[in-house]
Order: structure tokens, then sequence, then C-alpha cells
């Protein structure tokens, strides 16, 4: 083994900067881990931080030949331990692999490299009057690179969908240090499988991502917005029906259940009721935002909202939505919470928010069950500490359970990692399972990328 | 071989109901190739038409067992062989699997069997005040399998996007007869890899796709219409251009090219100009569209078109919109074309029209350009006769490398199939190619499925 060590030391030394190859434990403090809790994190053997596509493909042919996994990294913003150090692992991370190559506003696209942080694109896009609309909670730090293979959601979707819709073509590594494309720069193409997709959320177990090609929007339009304020999850998840039956799509529709909004309230007080639910609604369609308002304030009122407070322009919309905002830092200032990020169909939404407390209240665990009520995408968050860990996780599973019982899918958009590998088999069928590492097999045949997590 | 084929047909007999399984040539007339020209055609073994996935499993699982190919049809309307019989294969035609067994509204999705006719599903979900998107030429006749099996695109795809943006889950049936289900009922979902987006547009050669549940939006808005006239194909890309520039996104945005105009004029006089080119665009917003209209008509003026003429109203849009749909008719009039199908960068259409009609004007052949404008995916047709054959087919080549030169690719919609399974080597790279087979072969270690379409 040490020989082995040793031997691929030298390979990578051989073949790279010396800057981008580091071996010492101080390299790789604080990198070990994403902020899932309750996940293993092992020791690496180096940590390598490469310029260039051609560096990543030494990596991977290295790894390969060596048997060595290796651990691809973005910003660590994960949050199922997807990015974890694996005992003996090569830790792939891209942080000096961040230009952006091209904005092309003509054919709305930008070319980046994986460690581009979201933010920086944004901003960069945002200068030709483009949009880049995947926002996760994490959109100001976490990495492009990262958000394709976690495929990114975040509280756009409801309009705008998720990362995996914006994404054009992808330059990618396998191990053997084969460097292929897949997808092209046109807005349609068929040919050939559709291996962009499937690398999309794939979660660093298949390739290595070396260069990005997304789509662009034009420009959103000014916003703006109105909280709705409800008597029981019911009557919310009614509202959101209601919205649905429109027609018409707002680019925003978030629910923050009663525990929710105590868990704010106690952090800032900004007005909010000390029962029922909240839901938040944006139009984003600038002249056409009132009219979408006064569409969906009639929704909330049919669904028995008792109060509606609308703004009055986007300033307060922007302020009515700091509400929403806070319940990050809100939740932070509580404790340790171990966040679900559960998926049903909209229609079960109620069913999950009241089924979420019962689970939080037999399990004697402070439980919350906000998230992005349009999409039926909701965050349940069960809060431990040394003291009721068992229960927490207990009550944690037991809402994946729920989840799937309504049809449901274990991850909506954090992906699977090892937080919920377990789970995976739940959701599923063991030959779908097999299905899986067939395909995994066709692009890493001796499981080098990523191994042990999201499947055996 | 005679022992094989005795044992497939008693082993087909013994799990399929009687008029499932038919062994007589008469039975696959007319069922032996889709519409492309060129393209071979075996003679099969068994047509079998089942009504269950169950009935699926079985074939699947004989078929594995023996190494029979299984060649899976839906209504014969694909443009590029892939659906053509192969010799001694098994033709499982999805005719009579063409249920829609679940609208529903809420979730905004419907459930259907393969063989349900794109036009059927639309119109059962207009019903529910829901519109299905994605609409192929071929739609009054398509089959929602095949639309899913080639990744179906149409007119609406500028605004809309194409069947993969609606594919929400699959049921399927491997080699060996295994059922598995890849996506989910809910919006969002990352627990697994891709594997939906993956079969669709995999032209068969992946699984058999036995159910679909596809994502439905809100019924569209009354549309409104215009055509500009433009002296050259030049200024009408720079109208498109123009048009992207604005940030509005028309329903459609069509371009017939000088030689479509004349196709279409010696058909019927619908008034278009004797030379230059035409766009057609369209806004579906209701009372928005006139809003979008005025916008695109500047658009239109500002890239200097010679003339533009909107319509007053909904229905007059509708008489718009004809002249496009008269390019089917008039082609089928005019002789055999030989349809391409390569989408460029959006800047790059120019180049690809006026290349079009020099490599016609070079190889002696009848060539036209028209099609998708707004998407860069363009449909050359070349004309070709019993005495110029091989010219037609090297200017259709030509064509093709052309838009690969230009950042395009050979198949915007159509798919692969035979027509274009040679070109597709000048497209992917060979360890793209391998990988292609690594991917099938985890789905189909036999190579039972579709053997020799789309790639080797």
């Amino acid at each position: 083994m040490a020989a082995t060590t040793a031997r691929v030391l030298d390979r990578l030394a051989g073949g790279l900067p010396a800057p981008a190859l580091r071996t010492t434990p101080a390299s790789w403090a604080g990198r070990l881990r994403d902020i899932a809790p309750f996940c293993a994190a092992g020791e690496p053997l180096a940590l390598v931080t490469p310029h260039t596509t051609d560096e990543v493909a030494l990596v991977l042919a290295v790894a390969d030949a060596e048997r060595i996994p290796v651990v691809c990294q973005g910003a660590l913003t994960g949050a199922a331990g997807a990015a974890n150090a694996i005992d003996g692992c090569i830790l792939l991370s891209f942080e000096k692999m961040n230009r952006i190559l091209e904005i092309d506003p003509l054919e709305q696209i930008a070319v980046v490299q994986p460690g581009t942080v979201n933010a920086t694109l944004s901003a960069a896009v945002a200068e030709y009057g483009l949009f880049y609309p995947p926002d996760p909670g994490s959109w100001e730090t976490s990495t492009i690179g990262g958000n394709v293979a976690t495929n990114a959601g975040g509280m756009c979707c409801v309009k705008y969908g998720v990362t995996s819709d914006y994404v054009r073509a992808l330059e990618f590594v396998v191990p053997g240090g084969q460097i292929l494309r897949t997808g092209r720069r046109t807005i349609k193409g068929v040919a050939g499988y559709d291996l962009t997709h499937l690398l999309t959320g794939s979660e660093g177990t298949l390739a290595a991502i070396t260069e990005i090609t997304v789509s662009l929007l034009a420009e959103r339009d000014v916003a703006l917005a109105a909280v709705g304020m409800f008597e029981s999850t019911r009557a919310a998840a009614e509202a959101v029906a209601a919205i649905k039956a429109t027609g018409r799509r707002p680019s925003m529709l978030e629910l923050l259940d009663a525990p929710s909004i105590e868990i704010i309230s106690s952090f800032r007080d900004v007005g909010l009721p000390n029962s029922g639910s909240v839901l938040l609604v944006r139009s984003d369609r600038g002249v056409h935002a009132a009219d979408d308002m006064a569409v969906f304030e009639a929704a909330f009122r049919s669904a028995g909202a008792e109060e509606v407070y609308a703004a009055s322009d986007p300033q307060e919309a922007e302020m009515l939505l700091e509400t929403r905002r806070l319940l990050g830092p809100a939740i932070a200032a509580q404790g340790s919470p171990l966040s679900d990020d559960v998926c049903v169909p909209v229609g079960a939404l109620a069913t999950l928010v009241d089924g979420v407390a019962e689970i939080g209240r037999r399990h004697g665990v402070r439980a919350i069950c906000p998230g992005h009520a349009g999409d039926g995408n909701l965050h349940p968050a069960i809060f431990y500490d040394a003291d009721n860990t068992d229960r927490a996780f207990s009550a944690f599973e037991e809402v994946m359970d729920l989840g799937l019982s309504l049809g449901g899918t274990i991850t909506g958009e954090h992906g699977v990692g090892l937080l919920k590998k377990s789970f995976l088999r739940r959701e599923l069928s063991a030959p779908m399972l097999d299905l899986h590492r067939n395909v995994k097999a066709a692009f890493d045949p001796h499981g080098i990328l990523n191994p042990g997590k999201v499947f055996d």
C-alpha cells in the first residue's frame, strides 16, 4: 500500500505543476466534508487543484490505473455528503478552474469552467442583459460544477426549472483520462444519447465535468410579490392549487408553515402572524406583474386567506421576500437541523406538512416544514442535539417514507450522496439499482469515481 | 435457424393472445419502413401488437434469450429509418397500447400508453384547459411513444422546448423482460440517474417504453402572427437575431427561403413575393400578443424588411400560418425530397441557407432550406429522382458537413436511425461512440434492441 501511494504521488507530481498537488493534512483542512450532518468523511491521499482539463485527465488516468478513488469538489455547499472525502482518495477540487470562457448574447449561452461561482456567472451575464436562472440557496458561493453535479434547484424553479434545464453541453473526463464532449452549442440536437442530462445530477460518480455550456434567458423584468396568511396548512395548500389552476406561473411560490414562522419571529419580528401558514408569491413579468398579482391574490382569497398583503412596488416586494430569506439564519440560530428535501405531488402538500408536524411530536423533536410549495418540494428540518440524535434521525427517516407514500421522492434537489443512500433503496427497485450499477460501469468500470456515494 | 425460429414463435404463442402475434408477410405489409428514403428494411419473423406491459416483457424475455432483434414501432412517421424492420426481427408495434390512463389537472400531468396519438392526447387534455406542447409535423398521426423515442420537436419548440422537456416518468422494459420505472410524478426529483432523459431520443436501442408520464401546461392563449419579407437570407437572419435581442419569446419563428417560396407559389398562389425570404412570427400571449407583435414587427423592420404584414385578429393569424403549412404538400407535389434536419447556432443561419443553395447548384439538384429559424433548426431538402440520386445524396451529405462546420448538429429533431448513421461518426468522436456502446450494453447486453440503428 505504501508503495502504491508513493507511486501514485510520483506519477501525479510528474504531470502536475507543484502548487496543484498537495499532500499534507493541513492542505485539506476544511475540505473534508460538505454541510450534511451525520455523514462520514475519510482521510485523503492528496488534494489536486487542476488549472486545466489536461491536468484533470492526468489525475483520472493515474487514479484509474492505480485504482485510487477520486472525489470531485466544488464549494462544499452540498447537503447530502456527496463531496465528502473518502479514505485514500484524491480530492479533485475545481477551485482554480473558475473562468468564464465565453458569453454569447446572440446564442444566449455561456461557457464556463466548473469552479465558476453561480453568483459570478449571474453578474457577468447580467451585463449583457441576460439571466442564468438556477438559484440554489447557496448561489452566492456554490459553483456551476457543483450545481450541475447535483442538478441544483432553488426558489425560482417553479417558473424557470432546474439546473438540468439550462445545461446545453459538457466537456468531461472519464476514468482512464479520456476527454469527451456531450451536447452542443445549438438549441436543439438529437445526435446520439442524451449523456448531458445523464451526467447532470450524477453526483461525481460518472465523470469529472471540466467545462459547462449553459443556456441563458433574457433578463427578468421587475417583480411584485404578495404574502397570504392562512389559518391552516390545508388552506395554504388549497391556495397553491388555486394558483396552479389560474394557468399563470408565479416566479416564486414559497410556504412557511407555523413552526417555521415561529422560528423566524423569534429571530426577528417581521410582523408575521402567530399561527397558521404563510405563502409568498411573486411575479416577475414587469408591466404584467400587477395583473398577475391581482389574479394570485384572488386565488389566495378563494382558498380562505385570512389576510393578504401585496407589495405596492418592486422595492417593497423585495422586502417581503426578505422574510423568506430570514429562515436560513433563523434556523441556524436555533441549533442543528437535519434538513430533508422531499418532493411530493402538489395535491399532497398539506398531508406532508401536517405529517411532518405529527412525526416531530411523536418523536419529541422540533420539526418544521417550509419550502418550495409551487413545486411540491419542501424542506422539512428536524432539530437535533446530543440528547436526541437517534430520535431526530428516526423522524428524518419517517419524513422520507411519508414522502414516498404520498407518491413523492426522497430528494427534490439536494441529491442522495451519503445522507440518503440507504433511502434510495426505498425509492428505486432492486433491478433499477442494478441498472444504475451497469450505467456507472459503462463510464467507470473500476469504480474509482466517488465510490460508496449514492449507491453501492 | 429454422429450429430457433420455430422455438421463438412457440414461446411467443405460448404467452401472447392469438391476435397479438402474427407471422405472415401480409400482416406486416406497410409496416416495414418509416418515411425515410434510401434506408434498408428487412423481413421480420413476427409482428407482435401487445395490449399490456406484461406482453411486452414476455417478448423481451424471449427475444433476449433467443438473441432475436426487436424493433419497436409507433406510427411509422419517423424520418430517419429508425423503425425500419430488420431481417428476422420481431416488430413490436404499440398500436394497441394506445390508452390515456390518467389526466391530472392539479399536477398537470397525463399518463399514457406509448401508442397514444399526439393529437388524441392534445384533444383530451384541452378539455381540462391544458396543453401538451410538442408538435412535430406529424402530430396528427404520430404517437407519444414515437415522439419520446425520437425526442421529437416541432414548430413551437422556439418557445416551449422539445419532447424531452415534457417527459416526467417512464415505465420501460429491458431485454430479459424486467419492467422498470424511471422519473416520477413530482415536478422535481434527483434520486438516482436521469435515465428518463437518457431513454428519450434513444430510438428504440435501450428499452421498450411502455408508459409515459408527461407534463402539461395551461392552455395557450389566443395568438397573433405577422409575416416579414426580406430581400436576402442575411436580412431575414438578422431579423431572427433582432427578435432574440428583444428578450421576448415568439411561439413560432419560421423561415421560408426563396426556393421554398417558389415551391409554395407554384402549388398555390398565396400572394408570396417572387424573391427573397419570408419569416413568420407568432405570439400566443393573448392580451399581450399585440404588444409582442409590435415589438417583433419593429425587429423585422430594423433588419430591413421590405414588407411586414400583420394579422389583425387570431383568425387571420391562422391563415398566415397556413402559408407555412402548405410547404409540406407543396414539396410532396414536386417529387421526392431527401429531407435534412440540421441545427446550427442562430448566428450561422444565413450561411447555412446560402450554403445549401450553393451546394444544390454545384450538384445540379433542386435544394430548399426552410425551417424553424428561431431555433437554428432548418430542414434543407434535396429533390432527387432516378437520374440524380447519387448527386442528391452527395448534396445531402455536404449539407450535414456544412452544418457541422458551422458548429451545428446533423440532426436537430429527426434522429439518426439508419439515414444518418454514417454521419454520426462525423459529429461524435470515436471514444464518445465507444461510450455510447458501453451505455447500450448496460441496458441491452446482447444487442437485441434495434441493432444496427444509430451506431454499430
